[in-house]
Formats: C-alpha cells, structure tokens, sequence
C-alpha cells in the first residue's frame, strides 16, 4: 500500500526560506493562519470540507529524517541552528476546524492553525494541498451524488486521476461527497471503502465470442454476476447473452444478476435493456452506466426515464474536470509579540476583494428559529463568545465588493462552527472518524440547508456576515498601512 | 519522503476479478495491450510522453504483500490459487514504448504491454493513472514554456496540485514539458530540480512595516535578496523600499537582486519597476512575476512589453486547469493462443472514431528528406517491418470518420518509435535518465516539428496514418464481428 511516509518536505521553498526567517529574527513569536476559500467550483454556493482527517495526522507525523535535512543543508541557504530545530522539530501548534463534511462557505476560516509563526508558516503548502484537493473532490461528489437522487453512485476514476494519490485520496473524497463505493482497490482497503467492478470489454474480446465470454464469467462468478453487455450491440448482442447466462445460472438457484452499458443512447438502452430483462423474469437484475458521467449529464438521463439503478462516475469526477482548481489560500490573521498580546495583521490588495480578515476569529452558523434551517454564516473576533443566540446584533457583509453590507440580524439561533481539533501537544481531538462517518455527518449538515442553496445551477445566496468588531478592527489596520 | 510503497493495488476491481478470471480461463493466454490517446487537451495536436520512467519501476516492483492478499482474499471473490499466483507474482511481460519526451499523437499507440493476459490486464489502471497524468502535465507545461519564448517557468503549483502525488510527479513532468525548476522541496529532493522561492506576505504582514521585513530579509539572505514587492504597493512602497535594500547590500558587495510582482497589472508595473531598478543602478537584478499565469496570459504579457524575467506558474499548470483530462485508453490488441499464433482483437462500438487498431504494432515518424521535417506518423503491424525509408507506399488516415483516407507516400525517411523498454526477465532496458535529459530529448524531438503544428490555438494538422495491411486486418474483423 501506498505509504505517505514523510511529507514534511512536501512544502514549497518559500516557506523553509521564512521559516528560517523567522527563527532568525522572530523565534517566540506565535502566529495565526486561516485557511479559507474564496471562488468556489461549478459557481457554487458552498464547498463540502474534507481532508482533515488526512492532513491532521501529517501534522502530528512532520518530522525529518536525516536524508531530508542533507538536502536542505546542500541547498546552501540554511543556518546549522535552523536546520538543528527542524532535526528536533516538536510540534508546537494549536490547529482549529470546522468538522470534515461540512458544507463551509467563502471567506470564511475553515481551518486555523495558531503556533510558533515558523511552525505555522511551514504548515501552509501541505495543509493547502491536502484540503484544497479532497474539498474539491467532495464538493464535486456531493453534486454528482445529488443529482443521481437516490440511486447510488460509485467512484470509478482511478485511470484517469492526477497521479496515484490524487485517486486513493479521491475516493476518500467522493465517499465523503456521498459516493456508495470506489473501483479503486488500495482506497477500499485503506479507507474501508467497498470495491466494485467486474469485467471490461478485454475480457469479452479475449474469448471467441460474446456468449463464450459471459458463459465462462458466470462459471467463476456465479453469486453476482454482472456482464458488461455493449462490446457489440446492447440490445441485439449483450443483453440477449446476458439473459442467457442469467437463466442458466437461475436455474442453478443464483439470483444475483446484473449488466453494465458504458456506451451509446444509455436512456433508450437502458429502457429497452429493463423490459427485456423484466420480461425475461429478472426484475431485480441492476443496471449500472458509467459513460463519461457528470451531474448534468446523470439529472437528463433520470429526466429522461433512464432505467439506471447505478451510476459509475469517473474523470469528471476525480478530476472536478468542470473547475478543476480549488485555491484554498492562508493568510496571517494575527501575532503574538513578547508581550503576550496578539496583534491582528490585515493583507490590503490592488484588488478589493482580496481583502482579510484580521485577527483571532470564530465562525457561526446562523439558524432561522422559525425554519430550523441556516440562513448564513457569521465570522466573529473569538473573543466577542457569541453564545447560542442573538437577540438583536448589527451585522455587515463579509465580501469588501457587496453592494448592501449592513444588516441587522435578530433573534438568531447560533451555531460555533471551529473547534479545537489538534493541540500544541500532538493530541488529536476529533478522533478519526471513518469516510461513511463523516459523509452522514455531512449529509445532516447538508439536509439543514435549504433546497435552492444546493441547486446545481444558479443557487440562491447565502451569505457570510462579519460582525462589527471585526469590520472595525479590519478599517482601523486599512487605515494604518495606508499612513506607512 | 514519500514512498510510493506498493502500487499493486492501485487498480481497478475489475482488473483483479478479469485478472483471476483469465487465471481460470487461460492462464497461459498472452495479450498485447496498447495505450494511446484519442481527445488531446487544449485542442492542440499532440502530447509530449510522460510518466514512463515512473510508471516502469513500479511495474519492475509489481508484488503484493499479506496485507494486501489479505484485503483481497476479504473481498471474498478470489480463488486461492489465484492469490497464491499474486504471491508469487513474477513479472513476465515485455514492455514496448515510444522514449519518454517524445511528442506523439492521436490513435498511435505510445506503450505496448506484451505478457499473460492476466499480467498484462492489471497493468492497465496503473500504467494509465501515471502515464495519463504525467503526460497531460508535460504538455500543459510544454505549451507554457513555449509562450514564455526564452525566459524561463518554474512550477510553483503544489498548493494547488489534486493530492500529494500530484504535486511531486507533476514538477517532475512539469520539467520534461519545459520549466527550469520548482518551489516544491520533495520534488526537487526525489528528482534532483532545482527549487526556488524567497517569501510570502506573511513575512512582510509578520513585521511592522515593508522596510523592517525587506531589512530583516537582506540580513539572513543577503547572497541572493528577491523581494516581493506588492503587500501595500509595487510602484510606490515595494520597489522603493527594495531598492533602499539593494543599496545597503551592493555597499556590501553583494550583487544578486531580484523582485517578484504577485498582483495587478503585470505589464505597468513591471516595466515600470524595470525603469526603477535600471535608473537605481540595477539593471541585473530580476523582476518575477507570478499571478494565476498560463500560456495565453504570458503570451499576452510578452506581446504588451512586460519586463519579466522568470515565470512561475502555479494552478494552470499542475492542474492543466483549462483541459484537465487526459483519456489515454488500454485496449487488446492481440492474444496469443496454445498454438503460439497471434490472433488480433478488435474493438468495435456504437461510436465509429472508437474503432481500435488490431493486432502487434510499431509506430513510425515520416520525415520528408527535403526539410529533414516529420510530416506524419504511420502505424504498421509490427512484422511489416518498414526499414529506414519509403520509396512508394499507399496509407491510409487512422481516424476512421477522415474524409480523405487514402494517401500515397513517396520518397519518405522513417523512424522507428517504438521500443522494447522492460523485458520480460524485469530489466529496464532504457537506463533511468534524468527528468533534465529527458527534457533535452524532448526539446530536440520537438524542434524537429514545424513551427504550426506547435501553435497554441488552431495548430496544423499533423496526420496519423496506417497501413494497408493494418487496415485490410481491422476490416477483416469488422466483418467476423458482424457474422457473429
């Protein structure tokens, strides 16, 4: 199996060269990073977070080995004290996330990471690549899973996935998002995922003939036989050898059957696949598409009456390949100088909307009390506690660029989104939930969303709010950059 | 570092359950599997090769420990002899391809895998993961370095890369496509690529002001001082501010300056700044630029008059954002029976441009002995035996649904493409060159191509043809299948 071994250097340059930096000139000082999204894929409303469960544990495991700080040292930039720190590296951090699965929205921190500002700096290219991927994995799964309605859909993209982690990870990912299964066998067996699949055209070539091909799959496979039945044609060849080997094996007691059509019109083949295979007598025979599937593509064809009971989902899947680039950023929201104070440090930008949000900060869900649902997210200083509810509170957009900022919120259930997850012992907090654990997590979170939040095309807003404590402490730091 | 570990299960299910079948079936079958290319990304008309350096020593490496003859046999499918097969799994195939690097185009098939029908299937997964992976990359980066003329790419994309893997194979691919180097230590640690980087906003927004963190900066890296310059602004705080630095340093004697514009209107503010620095007596040191390039931005960048120097490219690239799928397929070709013939396989479909090529092949690249140019590719069955040069042969398109097939080809230089690079004793026949040789061999293989086959947008076309004999094959079994 694929071990990650050590991915301490699995980190752009940049973040060695500040964190010797800052072990020079700055050594006790503590620094807070958030990460959050700003554009979110397939114009969606939100993205469904995953990778935690991941990247944590690469957290409590970054350490280097004696080869690693050699190539650091033949890199000619490092001091001996430096590379000496990082040969004793102890972890030293205090990491806060929103829970795996939740459907998190823009700007908002989703994962803060609070320790010494060269730990926390160093942590940036990992933690981004790990929960930028498999969020976008997620996010892509939950709106394939969504548009197969209840029927189930399988991750099948191993082949076509960017790199061998990229599938394992992948189908992590999209079980998270909702997906039943995986083809992939090293993500069955690491994530006790279950594995499906059964034969590809090579097998039905390899034998003289279609029939010949299905007869000896059914002699080894006899408790499930699933034929793919379009090598010549579907309704002329496959399925009239497939109904064959199902009455052959029926009438050895097996009853487990199934075809897969992975070319052509799948609404008409599949319509015309289910009355012959209802009028052979086998009704509860599945059948399973998989064609160059997306969630358009899976919505037409149940509008379309297609008689799919399964979906196999695969490039469009694994590579989010509609919006293929999730940029997760982490940003310095705050440091803690000798005196023990944090002082919040804002990033100004050319470009408005590329503003942050300065200090130690907290997220809340807000729930309408009347609809038990969200309707938007809060980010507040951590220190404001907001508990539970808001009686009346003066809110403002948190996107510098929104036309109508201001908003009074009241009455107002709340909901504290980050918790402590990983402490600056190495503890980790959250135990380490298995992928269907965190999908039913995400799945209750996403059922208290409203319907037209989710829609695949044109969802309805859903806007985070900062409160005024943060818009303030944000224009006062605007205010002095701009006397420097 | 990262280990890739085992690979043997990064595959498919249903290459296991076909893999045990043919076990059962045919164990002593062989088959002759080829990987080619149909759709290639970004509309251009070819792809450069990569991931075979990668992808042989995992297939060299091919075995299964208990652990995963434990998953397997848990899956409650396999028969014990199979596994006891896998145990002792001994590679047994030899492995044909075009070199790594090597431009190649549509339908010619780049990697042949020849062995047991039951090896040579569960190759396919692996080999097409790492190989579709690394290839789309390597043109993606290909496609930048060309737009950046002479001045040099680096991949700075492992923020963004989908997981791990595709970080580390991605730079390596990256550099066979074309960039001088990358930010990601691991990569440049496992293949041996220069890395670079200096800092990011957090070191700036981490001090008081811009000139305290450039200070800081020059004391620990005084040797080679880049600066990023636009945290507040280029042209009125961060160039002034870096200049200030320079001069302190060249009293010092140091001399390597450079600036690196992460935001804005790139062209302004570079040439600009190049002024800047020019009147400030530098003209040497470098301005970078790095805000969400690709090959039309730099283009466009070029053309305008921006001063850049150095490129680096982030999610553009390590994503191939704009077409990030490549859908290299592994299709039978031939199986050899008891009585050692050959028999070739073809695969038809619904869909006439799916049509694959049958039996054992070479491929060759035509050259028109007046301009020393490849003009075409030519796919023969392999004991036509086409020898160095052509005086008249008729050829036919290898895209089925062409409307011009046939064509008469005189007076041609031939190369060979095809290679045996694994044998079937598990030797590496290729040697194991470094990702920078592999790029001097591309670099070369693509010089020969004229210019407008290179085009980034509407290249010209560049036809692959058959022979007569490839073709009268595929039409042959065109017509058993429809007896059938």
């Amino acid at each position: 199996m694929i071990e990650q071994g050590n991915m301490a250097l699995l980190t752009d340059l940049y973040e060695y060269t500040m964190a010797n930096g800052f072990y020079q000139e700055m050594k006790d000082e503590r620094g807070s990073f958030d990460m959050f999204f700003r554009k979110l894929p397939d114009n969606g409303r939100f993205v469904v977070l995953a990778g935690l469960g991941t990247v944590l544990k690469e957290m409590q495991n970054f350490h280097f080995e004696e080869e690693d700080l050699d190539y650091l040292r033949s890199l000619d930039i490092f001091s001996e004290d430096f590379l000496a720190y990082l040969r004793d590296f102890k972890f030293d951090c205090n990491v806060y996330a929103i829970p795996e699965g939740t459907p998190v929205f823009s700007r908002e921190p989703v994962v803060t990471v609070e320790g010494p500002l060269l730990q926390a700096q160093l942590f940036e290219t990992l933690l981004l690549n790990v929960v930028n991927h498999q969020t976008l994995i997620a996010t892509k799964a939950r709106r394939i899973s969504a548009s197969a309605k209840n029927r189930s859909v399988m991750e099948f993209g191993a082949r076509r996935a960017q790199g061998p982690a990229s599938a394992i990870y992948g189908a992590r990912a999209a079980v998270i998002g909702g997906c039943v299964g995986t083809s992939n066998v090293l993500a069955g067996q690491k994530f006790n995922i279950p594995v499906s699949g059964t034969m590809a055209h090579s097998w039905i070539e390899a034998f003289d003939n279609e029939q010949a091909a299905f007869e000896a799959w059914a002699k080894i496979y006899p408790q499930n036989c699933s034929l793919l039945v379009d090598t010549y044609d579907v309704l002329s060849s496959g399925v009239p050898h497939a109904i064959k080997v199902f009455d052959q094996l029926s009438a050895k007691g097996y009853d487990k059957f199934g075809i897969r059509i992975d070319s052509g019109d799948i609404t008409q083949l599949s319509t015309q696949a289910r009355k012959m295979l209802d009028d052979a007598g086998y009704p509860d025979a599945t059948i399973t598409a998989s064609n160059a599937l997306d969630e358009h593509i899976i919505q037409s064809l149940i509008s379309e009456g297609a008689a799919i009971d399964n979906f196999g989902v695969g490039e469009n899947l694994i590579t989010s390949a509609s919006s293929p680039v999730l940029s997760g950023v982490y940003k310095l929201g705050a440091v803690q100088k000798d005196d023990g104070k944090w002082y919040p440090k804002v990033k100004v930008s050319a470009s408005i909307g590329k503003l942050t949000l300065p200090g130690r900060k907290q997220v809340y869900r807000l729930y309408d009390p009347r609809t038990g649902s969200p309707f938007a997210d809060l980010v507040g200083l951590r220190d404001e506690e907001i508990d539970g509810h808001i009686d009346e509170m003066e809110v403002l957009s948190a996107d510098p660029e929104a036309t109508k900022r201001y908003r009074t919120l009241r009455n107002i259930d709340v909901d504290e989104l980050q918790e402590l997850v990983l402490n600056d012992k190495g503890e980790l907090l959250t135990g380490e939930p298995g992928v269907f654990e965190i999908q039913k997590y995400s799945q209750e979170k996403l059922a208290e969303l409203p319907a037209a939040k989710k829609r695949l095309l044109y969802p309805d807003e859903y806007p985070v709010y900062i409160t005024t404590a943060l818009y303030d402490q944000q224009q006062e730091l605007i205010e002095n950059n701009r006397v420097e």
